[in-house]
């Protein structure tokens, strides 16, 4: 697909004609299926030729016109959805492929699981169907002013009035207001919102209660409730087009049945009680979103990617010596060097999404069955993928901006807004940071275990291999011996076993755990990601061991697993020999096959991001064009411009004139 | 000063208590002396003053209304130069304050010097005036669709036509189209166009030429020249107040006299000839230029840094287990990892600006006692300093809003502003990974120089010390012993000068120079970095050597000085280990003084930050507030939206109200 045009010549024709395997079986590696590739392909093309999913301008927007854009389209995706009976895999991919934030992302992301979640079956009963319906839109309203990370020091209160059966809840602080909800600001009607329960004068810590905030007649808020929209964010467009929002209760009354009750309950005298559901089920919810993060993250860095290396292709700078035709800058080793990695990245990223996908059901299943003995794993897991890919990922956007030089800083080229767009979720459903500091609690924790002699297991299990990672030497001996997954293997478990051993050696030494923790904390980070990059490195081998079809598809893959592999080596050399897990040589070594394996990819760039199969709607780049005809389009871009309006411009009799004729009027002091 | 408030609380008066050092002297040591934190501060004051000079919403205008803004800035600005009769130094910082980038900063920094420095004294006597009385605008039109790097490749042309005595400017294809200038857009009325020049039938490359745009009576553009805006750029606010534009020519005339014939000239009959005037004076602007833009990166650094600084003091998150008050984010030892090695940056590189001003008048007494001999170490040394410091300062202002969690993500924390507006700088003025790779020509050319037994000088005198910097080994033995600022020098100088020679060894085994010298090109990157870095910390060393008075302050630079170098290292351990600079153990306990410095520095962070002796309108930043009352601020902000205008907002009538009432009109398919 992706070729909009119809027989406009292809300016990137002459690279597809070199890649070396089959694209389409690439596709169908990438989307996870035949029918995966399918269904994307027609969702994408159905919102690419619908005006009113037009992006081109957006950047131009008013706050205000930018926000009524997005009422307009999610109404418009809705229609559709409708009127076509989409499935809900139909309708999530076309909600994507519209491209732009608002209030259906918290409905359906947020609201809607944390019902489902926390909710008992008869508040579900009675909410879901509202919330399937757009009969009501609902946010998720946790984070206050004063509080993110700490979601224990929330100030809002809800406290229980046996005298007439309601929770009262209230914003006693300036802080406690609610800031940042998405879909809060302007547009939902209900949302959970996050309170100290207090009932019989105690205070029972953060509870969830589902909270209407305007009338479903007009839209205005309810008595008692202030609402508004916390202001512009990074970029023009971006996620400008959410009402992220702000809400203070002044003593707001609820039914105590708004209460969401799945895990306790407050009775009708006010008595607080536990249900006998487990607090562990809430981690199904939290596996499920950090995976969509994650693959959120191939996607957005696969866009960037795309539009780089097509670019990357068309722009030519500097000739050969002799006048001949100039190089393409994709040419140079050091384009390659930058780009190449972060090519290999994105497909790294998808895999280890598919993987998280997998790692969801069988969570749950296992919750079914009331096997939580691999849930503080799974929730290391996914808390440490989340953070490192998101990381990763803004970083990459903004390198694959400035690969395109100057014209990469145009909103025309779209990696502006991308990077803007994307760059919360390094902050968002967990601050990055915090995030990482829980996989190394985890780490500690599974070192004194394994001290102890607990075999660890899932993704920790490598830990248990203690007594050959801690002394093992990589046998490594040409740059050839690199391409050897297990030789891979064996080196990222060594490091990452080994940093989370001497972190704990050091702690020990402390005088308390706590306190240990704490001075070693920048230490800790490096060794969560080690561990982290260590599980995707190894699901990316693992794919690998899978039956992959089509001609060329899994020789071109393994060679993305070996460049993401060693290029992180090369990046983190530091780790790998301080830890005495490889020599200077085999460093150097790795970091020769790179330079190979990256010529060895450049015939294939293009093809590899075509397999992505995005549309040139989605891309929403005139560097990225399928065709590659980008001067054409970025000079009719400019053009679009309001101050293009006039050639003169605005502002010029009164600010330009009178200084150009030496007029301005002084006051001499 | 920088308390904009009178008798309000200070927030940070605790943390501004506990500095152990006098923050006046720091202020003297960071603005270079008493005199300049004097004007400095009389200037920021005037602008802050000011209401014209607001910018508090400006990142919600419209284009339109931002460029009229910039218009009206520019003017008024002008209009207090001349009524205060204000000296170039006094102009240049009330230009700076004003924090907006516009069509002065091109005719300035780039107009006038381009005359200054390629035009001959005629030309100079001619256009001069008039462009210091602002009676033209002029801007710098280099750049092209096609061509940013590759100046050499550009299209335009210039052919002289001796039947009429003048120059036919034209552009013959759509990628010659001039692109990126800034001012040209909407303001200019003239421009250094740089076109290959073509006389007798023969191209003579590039030259510069000044050329009339538009009207002096109306500011229409003349017959044959049009003009426009390129359109939209990254952020909201930022750079999208300067008008960059498109040029087309249409076989323009201009008067043979507009070529700038400083170096060569064309003469009545169309001769080529080249004058005697040696072209090396052209580095005297470059060097000048330069040193301009290591200069703002200290200042867009620190401006980052200090809204960090001043932020992580007041936000806190999480208690003490006890249920105690909750901790600082800057208590954290990742918040400090993260935060205080950008704080050393940006001493760093003000310390190594101020040396480069030195190294400006230094190269231009050598340029007038015809000595060229340390120009192409000058040359080097500019280009590699440019591309470090902006590349980091880059990355740590997004750093520095990542440290601020969410709200770091609004624009009302100044910091989406302050990175959008600072990236470029990573791309005019030399494509970063050109400039580096110019660098890395330098120093494998000084390589083999040193092999033939010529002693390098300036900034590169170090590898005529290659006997002892091949073979030495740190003679580190405990943490403290890398206070020393003779063991930091010799490690760095070590490291540089093995990755330069390992580079030269591995281009002598391939084919050809050019060859290998492209081969290697991705580790001749990380060459020429670890020689920049080397040059910055040797500044900084030096700077330390120097008398510097106040209590307390020599001391705080001295620890900063240590975490500059330290946090180098062991970011770059790699390089030291592979290199056999350093071993493991040396790398360990570099990185445990790390952890002390940090603690030591904790105390004195704000006031660190004071002494930058910023007031809150240049910082703009509700989280960076002079006096820490932060919550209100925000709050305040969010009120400004024009979304919050209405509190149903535009849209709910089409496009929310029939989605809630089930009234969306379907067309069943
Ligand atoms: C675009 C966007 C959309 C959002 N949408 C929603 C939404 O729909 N609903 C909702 O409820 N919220 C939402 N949020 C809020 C978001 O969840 C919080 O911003 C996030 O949890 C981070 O918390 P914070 O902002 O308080 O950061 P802070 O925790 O204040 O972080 C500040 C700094 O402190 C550091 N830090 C904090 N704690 C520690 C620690 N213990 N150890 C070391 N360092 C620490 C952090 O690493 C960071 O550097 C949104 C935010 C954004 C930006
Ligand atoms: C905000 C802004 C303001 C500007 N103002 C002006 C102005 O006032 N006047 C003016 O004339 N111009 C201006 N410019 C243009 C600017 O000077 C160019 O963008 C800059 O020189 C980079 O060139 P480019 O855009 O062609 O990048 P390219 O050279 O096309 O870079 C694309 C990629 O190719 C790589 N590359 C290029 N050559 C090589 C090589 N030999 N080896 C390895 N890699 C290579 C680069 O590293 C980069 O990754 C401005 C640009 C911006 C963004
Ligand atoms: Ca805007």
């Amino acid at each position: 697909m992706a070729a909009d045009g119809g027989g406009e010549p292809d300016h990137l024709a002459g690279e597809r004609a070199t890649a070396q395997f089959d694209v389409d079986g690439m596709k169908v590696a990438w989307a996870g299926s035949r029918h995966a590739v399918e269904v994307a392909d027609r969702m994408a093309r159905l919102v690419a030729s619908d005006p009113v999913f037009r992006k081109d301008t957006r950047t131009m927007l008013s706050r205000k016109e930018l926000f009524k854009d997005t009422l307009k389209k999610a109404a418009h995706a809705w229609k559709r959805i409708v009127e076509l009976r989409l499935t809900e895999e139909e309708a999530n991919l076309l909600r994507l492929y519209v491209d732009q934030p608002g209030y259906v992302d918290l409905h359906w992301g947020m609201f809607v699981p944390a019902i489902k979640g926390q909710g008992t079956e008869e508040q579900q009963k009675k909410w879901l169907p509202m919330a399937y319906k757009f009969q009501i839109i609902g946010c998720y309203a946790q984070t206050e002013l004063g509080h993110g990370s700490n979601v224990q020091g929330l100030e809002t209160t809800a406290t229980f009035d046996p005298s007439t059966d309601e929770f009262v809840m209230h914003s006693p602080t300036l802080t406690s207001s609610k800031w940042w909800p998405g879909g809060l600001g302007k547009a939902s009607t209900h949302a959970v919102v996050y309170a100290r329960l207090i009932t019989e004068g105690k205070d029972y810590g953060i509870h969830g209660f589902i909270v209407q905030l305007r009338s479903l007649d007009d839209h205005s808020p309810l008595p008692g409730v202030t609402l508004g929209d916390i202001g512009g964010k990074f970029g023009s467009g971006a996620y400008n087009s959410m009402d992220n929002g702000v809400l203070r209760f002044d003593h707001v009354r609820i039914p105590r049945d708004q209460m969401l009750m799945r895990l306790s309950q407050v009775t009708r005298e006010g008595k607080y009680v536990h249900s006998d559901v487990p607090k562990q089920l809430l981690y199904g919810t939290m596996v499920y979103v950090r995976q969509t993060i994650v693959a959120d993250a191939s996607k957005a860095l696969s866009r960037a990617v795309c539009i780089a290396v097509r670019y990357s292709a068309i722009r030519k700078q500097f000739g050969s010596q002799d006048g001949g035709p100039e190089t393409q800058v994709l040419n140079y080793k050091t384009q390659q060097s930058r780009l190449f990695p972060l090519l290999a990245s994105a497909y790294a990223y998808r895999f280890v999404g598919q993987w998280l996908k997998w790692l969801y059901t069988d969570v749950n299943q296992k919750l079914e069955a009331k096997d939580y003995s691999t849930l503080p794993e799974a929730h290391a897991c996914t808390a440490g993928l989340k953070s490192v890919t998101t990381s990763a990922t803004a970083d990459a956007i903004e390198e694959c901006r400035k690969l395109c030089g100057g014209h990469g800083y145009l909103n025309s080229s779209g990696l502006p807004e991308l990077f803007a767009v994307y760059v919360p979720a390094c902050t968002y459903e967990g601050d990055n940071v915090v995030l990482l500091l829980q996989v190394a609690r985890f780490l500690m924790k599974t070192v004194s275990q394994v001290a102890a002699g607990k075999q660890p297991v899932g993704t920790i299990a490598y830990m248990g291999n203690i007594q050959h990672l801690m002394q093992c030497k990589s046998a490594v001996n040409t740059a050839e011996d690199w391409l050897n997954p297990a030789a891979i293997k064996e080196v990222f478990e060594a490091r990452a076993l080994r940093m989370a051993v001497n972190c704990a050696q050091n702690i020990s030494k402390a005088p308390s755990q706590e306190e240990g923790f704490s001075e070693l904390s920048p230490d800790l980070l490096e060794a969560a990601v080690a561990h982290v990059q260590l599980i995707i490195v190894t699901k990316f081998i693992e794919k690998l061991q899978e039956d992959i079809p089509g001609p060329g598809v899994k020789e071109q893959l393994q060679k993305l697993c070996s460049i993401y592999a060693l290029h992180l080596l090369h990046k983190h050399l530091g780790d790998f020999l301080s830890t005495g897990c490889v020599t200077a040589r085999q460093g150097a070594l790795a970091n020769e096959l790179l330079g190979k394996l990256y010529a060895q990819v450049r015939p294939n760039a293009v093809a590899l991001v075509d397999a992505f199969d995005y549309t040139d709607h989605y891309l929403g780049s005139v560097l990225g064009r399928y065709d590659g005809d980008v001067y054409p389009a970025l000079y009719e871009e400019a053009w679009k411009d309001p101050l293009n309006e006039t050639v003169v411009p605005d502002g010029y009799q009164e600010h330009l004139r009178p200084l150009l004729k030496q007029q301005l009027k002084l006051s001499r002091l």
